[in-house]
Protein backbone atom coordinates (compact mmCIF):
# COMPACT_ATOMS: atom_id res chain seq x y z
CA UNK A 1 0.00 0.00 0.00
CA UNK A 2 2.81 2.28 0.83
CA UNK A 3 5.02 1.96 -2.51
CA UNK A 4 1.31 2.62 -4.31
CA UNK A 5 1.11 5.52 -2.73
CA UNK A 6 4.85 6.35 -3.76
CA UNK A 7 4.27 5.80 -7.16
CA UNK A 8 0.82 8.06 -6.96
CA UNK A 9 3.27 10.70 -5.51
CA UNK A 10 5.82 10.59 -8.25
CA UNK A 11 3.62 10.58 -11.19
CA UNK A 12 1.38 13.44 -9.39
CA UNK A 13 4.46 15.33 -9.26
CA UNK A 14 5.82 14.50 -13.22
CA UNK A 15 1.85 16.15 -13.80
CA UNK A 16 2.28 19.37 -11.92
CA UNK A 17 5.70 20.01 -14.03
CA UNK A 18 3.94 18.84 -17.10
CA UNK A 19 0.97 20.82 -16.52
CA UNK A 20 3.20 24.42 -15.92
CA UNK A 21 5.42 24.12 -18.18
CA UNK A 22 1.76 24.21 -20.73
CA UNK A 23 0.52 26.88 -18.61
CA UNK A 24 4.02 29.22 -19.02
CA UNK A 25 3.54 29.55 -22.57
CA UNK A 26 1.45 32.52 -21.54
CA UNK A 27 3.92 33.75 -18.67
CA UNK A 28 7.01 33.84 -20.90
CA UNK A 29 6.00 36.06 -23.79
CA UNK A 30 7.43 38.93 -22.78
CA UNK A 31 10.26 40.74 -23.58
CA UNK A 32 13.87 38.73 -24.01
CA UNK A 33 16.89 41.00 -23.68
CA UNK A 34 20.18 39.91 -25.53
CA UNK A 35 23.39 41.12 -24.12
CA UNK A 36 21.63 43.37 -22.18
CA UNK A 37 20.74 46.12 -23.79
CA UNK A 38 19.18 44.63 -26.74
CA UNK A 39 15.92 42.99 -27.68
CA UNK A 40 15.43 39.82 -29.22
CA UNK A 41 13.28 40.24 -32.19
CA UNK A 42 9.92 37.98 -31.27
CA UNK A 43 9.34 35.12 -34.05
CA UNK A 44 5.89 34.90 -33.51
CA UNK A 45 4.12 38.37 -32.47
CA UNK A 46 1.95 38.37 -35.53
CA UNK A 47 0.44 35.76 -33.19
CA UNK A 48 0.09 38.16 -30.29
CA UNK A 49 -3.26 40.34 -29.47
CA UNK A 50 -3.69 42.78 -32.40
CA UNK A 51 -4.71 45.98 -30.71
CA UNK A 52 -5.35 48.37 -33.71
CA UNK A 53 -4.65 49.54 -36.91
CA UNK A 54 -4.05 53.29 -38.67
CA UNK A 55 -3.04 53.89 -42.01
CA UNK A 56 -1.45 56.88 -42.20
CA UNK A 57 -1.07 58.51 -38.74
CA UNK A 58 1.18 61.18 -38.65
CA UNK A 59 1.72 63.49 -35.72
CA UNK A 60 3.71 66.06 -37.87
CA UNK A 61 2.18 68.37 -40.62
CA UNK A 62 1.82 66.14 -43.55
CA UNK A 63 4.22 66.32 -46.54
CA UNK A 64 3.52 65.76 -49.81
CA UNK A 65 3.94 61.47 -49.83
CA UNK A 66 0.73 60.64 -48.33
CA UNK A 67 -0.15 59.07 -51.72
CA UNK A 68 0.65 55.11 -50.73
CA UNK A 69 -0.41 56.04 -47.18
CA UNK A 70 1.22 52.95 -44.98
CA UNK A 71 -0.54 51.02 -42.64
CA UNK A 72 0.62 50.82 -39.23
CA UNK A 73 -0.54 47.24 -37.01
CA UNK A 74 0.12 47.65 -33.11
CA UNK A 75 0.55 43.65 -31.21
CA UNK A 76 0.69 43.01 -27.59
CA UNK A 77 2.16 39.99 -25.87
CA UNK A 78 -0.72 37.79 -25.14
CA UNK A 79 -0.06 37.72 -21.06
CA UNK A 80 0.15 41.18 -20.80
CA UNK A 81 -3.19 41.78 -22.83
CA UNK A 82 -4.72 39.85 -20.59
CA UNK A 83 -3.53 41.58 -17.76
CA UNK A 84 -4.56 45.04 -19.38
CA UNK A 85 -7.74 44.07 -19.47
CA UNK A 86 -8.26 43.02 -16.17
CA UNK A 87 -6.47 46.15 -14.77
CA UNK A 88 -6.67 48.78 -17.42
CA UNK A 89 -2.62 49.12 -16.66
CA UNK A 90 -0.03 47.30 -18.23
CA UNK A 91 1.97 44.66 -16.37
CA UNK A 92 6.18 44.25 -16.03
CA UNK A 93 7.33 42.66 -18.93
CA UNK A 94 4.71 44.35 -21.53
CA UNK A 95 6.02 44.15 -25.34
CA UNK A 96 4.15 46.23 -27.66
CA UNK A 97 5.26 45.73 -31.68
CA UNK A 98 4.53 48.33 -34.23
CA UNK A 99 4.71 46.56 -37.70
CA UNK A 100 5.00 49.26 -40.60
CA UNK A 101 3.33 47.71 -44.35
CA UNK A 102 2.74 49.33 -47.16
CA UNK A 103 -0.45 49.73 -48.82
CA UNK A 104 -1.52 49.22 -52.09
CA UNK A 105 -5.04 50.04 -54.36
CA UNK A 106 -3.89 47.56 -57.26
CA UNK A 107 -6.24 44.77 -57.76
CA UNK A 108 -8.76 44.21 -60.64
CA UNK A 109 -11.25 43.95 -57.98
CA UNK A 110 -10.58 46.63 -55.93
CA UNK A 111 -12.59 50.18 -56.87
CA UNK A 112 -11.25 51.94 -54.05
CA UNK A 113 -10.02 52.26 -50.51
CA UNK A 114 -6.48 50.38 -49.79
CA UNK A 115 -5.13 46.61 -48.00
CA UNK A 116 -1.74 46.15 -46.46
CA UNK A 117 0.98 44.86 -48.47
CA UNK A 118 4.81 44.73 -47.89
CA UNK A 119 6.66 45.33 -44.44
CA UNK A 120 8.85 48.17 -44.48
CA UNK A 121 9.57 48.30 -40.35
CA UNK A 122 9.32 46.68 -37.25
CA UNK A 123 9.61 48.37 -33.99
CA UNK A 124 9.08 47.77 -29.99
CA UNK A 125 7.63 50.08 -27.14
CA UNK A 126 8.92 47.88 -23.94
CA UNK A 127 7.77 48.03 -20.28
CA UNK A 128 9.96 46.14 -18.05
CA UNK A 129 11.39 46.70 -14.54
CA UNK A 130 14.70 45.85 -15.42
CA UNK A 131 15.38 49.26 -18.44
CA UNK A 132 16.69 52.40 -16.49
CA UNK A 133 13.84 54.01 -17.39
CA UNK A 134 11.05 51.27 -16.80
CA UNK A 135 9.82 52.19 -21.14
CA UNK A 136 12.21 51.66 -24.18
CA UNK A 137 11.42 51.74 -27.46
CA UNK A 138 13.53 49.15 -30.09
CA UNK A 139 14.05 49.34 -33.82
CA UNK A 140 15.22 46.08 -36.08
CA UNK A 141 16.60 48.10 -38.58
CA UNK A 142 15.82 48.52 -42.14
CA UNK A 143 13.17 46.02 -43.94
CA UNK A 144 16.61 44.07 -45.54
CA UNK A 145 17.42 43.10 -41.99
CA UNK A 146 14.15 42.28 -41.50
CA UNK A 147 14.45 39.28 -43.85
CA UNK A 148 17.75 37.93 -42.60
CA UNK A 149 16.20 34.00 -42.56
CA UNK A 150 19.70 32.47 -41.36
CA UNK A 151 18.96 34.55 -37.83
CA UNK A 152 15.04 34.84 -37.60
CA UNK A 153 15.04 36.65 -34.18
CA UNK A 154 18.20 39.12 -34.30
CA UNK A 155 18.25 42.00 -31.26
CA UNK A 156 16.77 45.11 -31.69
CA UNK A 157 18.49 48.34 -31.29
CA UNK A 158 17.42 50.82 -28.52
CA UNK A 159 16.03 54.57 -29.62
CA UNK A 160 17.75 56.88 -27.74
CA UNK A 161 15.59 58.11 -24.94
CA UNK A 162 16.12 61.87 -25.86
CA UNK A 163 13.75 61.20 -29.27
CA UNK A 164 10.64 62.75 -30.02
CA UNK A 165 8.72 59.66 -29.92
CA UNK A 166 9.94 58.81 -26.42
CA UNK A 167 8.55 62.67 -25.30
CA UNK A 168 5.48 62.31 -27.29
CA UNK A 169 4.75 58.44 -25.50
CA UNK A 170 5.03 60.56 -22.33
CA UNK A 171 3.08 63.52 -22.87
CA UNK A 172 0.31 62.65 -25.66
CA UNK A 173 -0.53 59.21 -24.72
CA UNK A 174 -3.78 58.32 -23.07
CA UNK A 175 -2.59 55.40 -20.55
CA UNK A 176 1.23 55.28 -19.21
CA UNK A 177 3.25 54.88 -22.87
CA UNK A 178 0.77 54.01 -25.25
CA UNK A 179 -1.43 55.86 -27.81
CA UNK A 180 -4.64 53.36 -26.21
CA UNK A 181 -6.54 56.08 -27.43
CA UNK A 182 -6.08 54.37 -30.90
CA UNK A 183 -7.22 50.96 -29.35
CA UNK A 184 -10.80 51.26 -29.06
CA UNK A 185 -11.04 48.25 -27.43
CA UNK A 186 -8.29 49.07 -24.56
CA UNK A 187 -9.59 52.36 -24.73
CA UNK A 188 -13.27 51.27 -23.57
CA UNK A 189 -11.20 48.75 -20.85
CA UNK A 190 -8.93 51.64 -19.17
CA UNK A 191 -11.93 53.90 -18.92
CA UNK A 192 -13.70 51.42 -17.06
CA UNK A 193 -11.10 50.76 -14.45
CA UNK A 194 -10.13 54.82 -14.64
CA UNK A 195 -6.91 54.38 -16.06
CA UNK A 196 -6.85 56.97 -18.58
CA UNK A 197 -5.30 60.10 -18.28
CA UNK A 198 -7.05 63.46 -18.06
CA UNK A 199 -7.84 64.67 -21.15
CA UNK A 200 -9.11 61.27 -23.06
CA UNK B 1 5.51 -3.42 -6.54
CA UNK B 2 2.50 -4.33 -8.45
CA UNK B 3 0.90 -1.81 -6.70
CA UNK B 4 3.48 0.95 -6.97
CA UNK B 5 3.01 0.10 -11.12
CA UNK B 6 -0.53 0.46 -10.44
CA UNK B 7 -0.70 3.52 -8.73
CA UNK B 8 1.68 5.22 -11.43
CA UNK B 9 -0.61 4.00 -13.88
CA UNK B 10 -4.09 5.79 -12.30
CA UNK B 11 -1.63 9.16 -11.93
CA UNK B 12 -0.45 9.29 -15.16
CA UNK B 13 -4.25 8.20 -17.31
CA UNK B 14 -5.31 11.40 -14.63
CA UNK B 15 -2.11 13.40 -16.42
CA UNK B 16 -2.92 12.84 -19.49
CA UNK B 17 -6.64 13.61 -19.28
CA UNK B 18 -5.38 16.81 -17.97
CA UNK B 19 -3.19 18.00 -20.33
CA UNK B 20 -5.22 16.82 -23.43
CA UNK B 21 -8.02 19.31 -21.50
CA UNK B 22 -5.20 22.23 -21.79
CA UNK B 23 -4.40 21.32 -24.93
CA UNK B 24 -8.21 21.25 -26.64
CA UNK B 25 -7.67 25.36 -26.30
CA UNK B 26 -6.55 24.98 -29.44
CA UNK B 27 -8.63 22.33 -31.19
CA UNK B 28 -12.39 23.58 -29.86
CA UNK B 29 -11.66 27.28 -31.53
CA UNK B 30 -13.90 26.84 -34.38
CA UNK B 31 -17.49 27.72 -35.27
CA UNK B 32 -20.42 26.88 -32.94
CA UNK B 33 -23.84 26.11 -34.19
CA UNK B 34 -26.93 27.45 -32.46
CA UNK B 35 -30.04 25.75 -33.58
CA UNK B 36 -28.14 24.02 -36.34
CA UNK B 37 -28.58 26.96 -38.18
CA UNK B 38 -27.49 29.86 -37.02
CA UNK B 39 -23.56 31.00 -35.38
CA UNK B 40 -22.82 31.27 -31.83
CA UNK B 41 -20.45 34.97 -31.88
CA UNK B 42 -17.50 34.26 -30.31
CA UNK B 43 -17.37 36.55 -27.23
CA UNK B 44 -13.10 36.40 -27.95
CA UNK B 45 -12.33 36.76 -31.14
CA UNK B 46 -9.93 39.85 -31.15
CA UNK B 47 -8.04 37.46 -29.05
CA UNK B 48 -7.60 35.13 -32.13
CA UNK B 49 -5.39 35.54 -34.92
CA UNK B 50 -5.24 38.90 -36.91
CA UNK B 51 -4.74 38.19 -40.49
CA UNK B 52 -5.28 41.76 -42.12
CA UNK B 53 -6.42 45.35 -42.13
CA UNK B 54 -8.09 47.78 -44.55
CA UNK B 55 -9.30 50.92 -45.26
CA UNK B 56 -12.58 52.17 -47.31
CA UNK B 57 -12.08 48.59 -49.59
CA UNK B 58 -14.89 48.15 -51.99
CA UNK B 59 -15.15 45.99 -55.04
CA UNK B 60 -18.35 48.19 -56.18
CA UNK B 61 -17.49 51.80 -57.75
CA UNK B 62 -17.25 54.06 -55.04
CA UNK B 63 -19.96 56.78 -53.44
CA UNK B 64 -19.85 59.67 -52.41
CA UNK B 65 -19.31 58.80 -48.80
CA UNK B 66 -15.58 57.97 -48.71
CA UNK B 67 -15.29 60.78 -46.02
CA UNK B 68 -14.80 58.79 -43.57
CA UNK B 69 -13.77 55.18 -44.94
CA UNK B 70 -14.16 52.13 -42.47
CA UNK B 71 -11.47 49.66 -41.57
CA UNK B 72 -12.26 45.72 -41.65
CA UNK B 73 -10.36 43.66 -39.32
CA UNK B 74 -10.13 39.92 -40.11
CA UNK B 75 -9.13 37.44 -37.62
CA UNK B 76 -9.15 33.67 -38.01
CA UNK B 77 -9.41 30.67 -35.36
CA UNK B 78 -5.92 30.46 -34.16
CA UNK B 79 -6.00 26.52 -34.71
CA UNK B 80 -7.11 27.02 -38.24
CA UNK B 81 -4.23 29.83 -38.41
CA UNK B 82 -1.49 27.69 -37.66
CA UNK B 83 -2.64 24.75 -39.88
CA UNK B 84 -2.85 27.32 -42.73
CA UNK B 85 0.68 28.10 -41.73
CA UNK B 86 1.18 24.48 -42.32
CA UNK B 87 -0.48 23.62 -45.35
CA UNK B 88 -1.48 26.71 -47.00
CA UNK B 89 -5.10 25.97 -47.03
CA UNK B 90 -7.99 25.94 -44.80
CA UNK B 91 -8.91 23.02 -42.53
CA UNK B 92 -12.32 21.88 -41.16
CA UNK B 93 -14.13 23.91 -38.84
CA UNK B 94 -12.52 27.28 -39.94
CA UNK B 95 -14.03 30.78 -38.61
CA UNK B 96 -12.48 34.21 -40.20
CA UNK B 97 -14.29 36.97 -38.46
CA UNK B 98 -14.61 40.25 -40.13
CA UNK B 99 -14.80 43.54 -37.86
CA UNK B 100 -15.67 46.75 -39.73
CA UNK B 101 -14.88 50.06 -37.41
CA UNK B 102 -15.33 53.13 -37.95
CA UNK B 103 -12.21 55.39 -38.93
CA UNK B 104 -11.48 59.18 -37.22
CA UNK B 105 -8.63 61.51 -37.65
CA UNK B 106 -10.23 63.94 -34.82
CA UNK B 107 -7.27 63.96 -32.01
CA UNK B 108 -5.72 67.51 -31.05
CA UNK B 109 -1.90 65.43 -31.62
CA UNK B 110 -3.29 63.87 -35.01
CA UNK B 111 -1.90 65.92 -38.30
CA UNK B 112 -2.64 63.03 -41.06
CA UNK B 113 -4.42 59.65 -41.55
CA UNK B 114 -6.92 57.60 -39.97
CA UNK B 115 -7.11 55.19 -36.65
CA UNK B 116 -9.99 52.79 -35.58
CA UNK B 117 -12.80 53.50 -33.49
CA UNK B 118 -16.25 52.27 -32.87
CA UNK B 119 -17.59 48.60 -34.04
CA UNK B 120 -20.40 48.71 -37.20
CA UNK B 121 -20.38 45.11 -38.28
CA UNK B 122 -19.62 41.94 -37.54
CA UNK B 123 -19.80 38.86 -40.23
CA UNK B 124 -18.24 35.54 -40.15
CA UNK B 125 -16.99 33.29 -43.35
CA UNK B 126 -17.13 29.64 -42.24
CA UNK B 127 -15.45 26.54 -43.52
CA UNK B 128 -17.53 23.34 -41.70
CA UNK B 129 -18.42 20.00 -43.17
CA UNK B 130 -21.78 20.20 -41.42
CA UNK B 131 -22.35 23.06 -43.76
CA UNK B 132 -24.31 21.93 -47.26
CA UNK B 133 -21.82 24.08 -49.49
CA UNK B 134 -19.22 23.62 -46.81
CA UNK B 135 -18.31 27.38 -46.65
CA UNK B 136 -21.56 30.19 -45.39
CA UNK B 137 -21.80 33.35 -44.49
CA UNK B 138 -23.35 35.05 -41.21
CA UNK B 139 -24.01 38.59 -39.96
CA UNK B 140 -24.43 39.50 -36.05
CA UNK B 141 -26.49 42.04 -37.30
CA UNK B 142 -26.82 46.01 -36.58
CA UNK B 143 -24.30 47.51 -34.12
CA UNK B 144 -26.75 47.72 -31.37
CA UNK B 145 -27.73 44.27 -31.44
CA UNK B 146 -23.50 43.09 -30.84
CA UNK B 147 -23.81 45.32 -27.40
CA UNK B 148 -26.38 43.05 -26.24
CA UNK B 149 -24.65 42.39 -22.60
CA UNK B 150 -27.08 40.21 -21.57
CA UNK B 151 -26.20 37.62 -24.23
CA UNK B 152 -22.46 37.98 -24.89
CA UNK B 153 -22.55 35.89 -27.65
CA UNK B 154 -25.85 36.20 -29.88
CA UNK B 155 -26.27 33.50 -32.49
CA UNK B 156 -25.46 35.18 -36.60
CA UNK B 157 -28.10 34.51 -39.43
CA UNK B 158 -26.94 33.01 -42.12
CA UNK B 159 -26.46 35.25 -45.35
CA UNK B 160 -28.24 33.95 -48.06
CA UNK B 161 -25.82 31.94 -50.24
CA UNK B 162 -26.94 33.87 -53.57
CA UNK B 163 -25.91 36.95 -52.28
CA UNK B 164 -22.88 39.13 -54.30
CA UNK B 165 -20.58 38.34 -51.66
CA UNK B 166 -20.68 34.56 -51.62
CA UNK B 167 -20.19 35.19 -55.56
CA UNK B 168 -17.19 37.23 -55.00
CA UNK B 169 -15.55 34.83 -52.07
CA UNK B 170 -15.53 32.21 -55.08
CA UNK B 171 -15.03 33.30 -58.01
CA UNK B 172 -12.66 36.28 -56.95
CA UNK B 173 -10.76 34.99 -54.17
CA UNK B 174 -6.97 33.84 -54.23
CA UNK B 175 -7.40 31.10 -51.51
CA UNK B 176 -10.65 28.37 -51.36
CA UNK B 177 -12.63 31.59 -50.43
CA UNK B 178 -10.77 33.58 -48.83
CA UNK B 179 -9.57 36.52 -49.89
CA UNK B 180 -5.52 35.71 -49.10
CA UNK B 181 -4.38 38.31 -51.48
CA UNK B 182 -5.36 40.65 -48.91
CA UNK B 183 -3.44 38.87 -46.06
CA UNK B 184 0.48 39.65 -46.56
CA UNK B 185 1.22 37.47 -44.31
CA UNK B 186 -1.01 34.38 -45.55
CA UNK B 187 0.14 35.01 -49.04
CA UNK B 188 3.56 34.13 -48.44
CA UNK B 189 2.77 30.97 -47.15
CA UNK B 190 0.21 30.18 -49.50
CA UNK B 191 2.66 30.70 -52.66
CA UNK B 192 5.24 28.68 -51.04
CA UNK B 193 2.78 26.03 -50.90
CA UNK B 194 1.43 25.96 -53.73
CA UNK B 195 -2.27 26.55 -53.07
CA UNK B 196 -3.29 29.70 -54.56
CA UNK B 197 -5.40 29.86 -57.46
CA UNK B 198 -4.31 30.95 -61.09
CA UNK B 199 -3.93 34.47 -61.59
CA UNK B 200 -3.06 35.86 -57.78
Amino acid sequence: MRSWKIGLAIAMLACIAALSLTAQDGASDGPRFVDGTRLARPTNYREWVFVGSSVGLTYLPPGNGTAAPPFANVFVNPSSYRSFMQTGKWPNATMLVLEVRRSSSESELVKGGRFQTDLVALEANVKDSRLPDGWAFYTWGPPSALKDAADPAPPGQAIPGEGTCVDCHINRTAVERTFVQFYPTLLEVARQKGTVKPGF
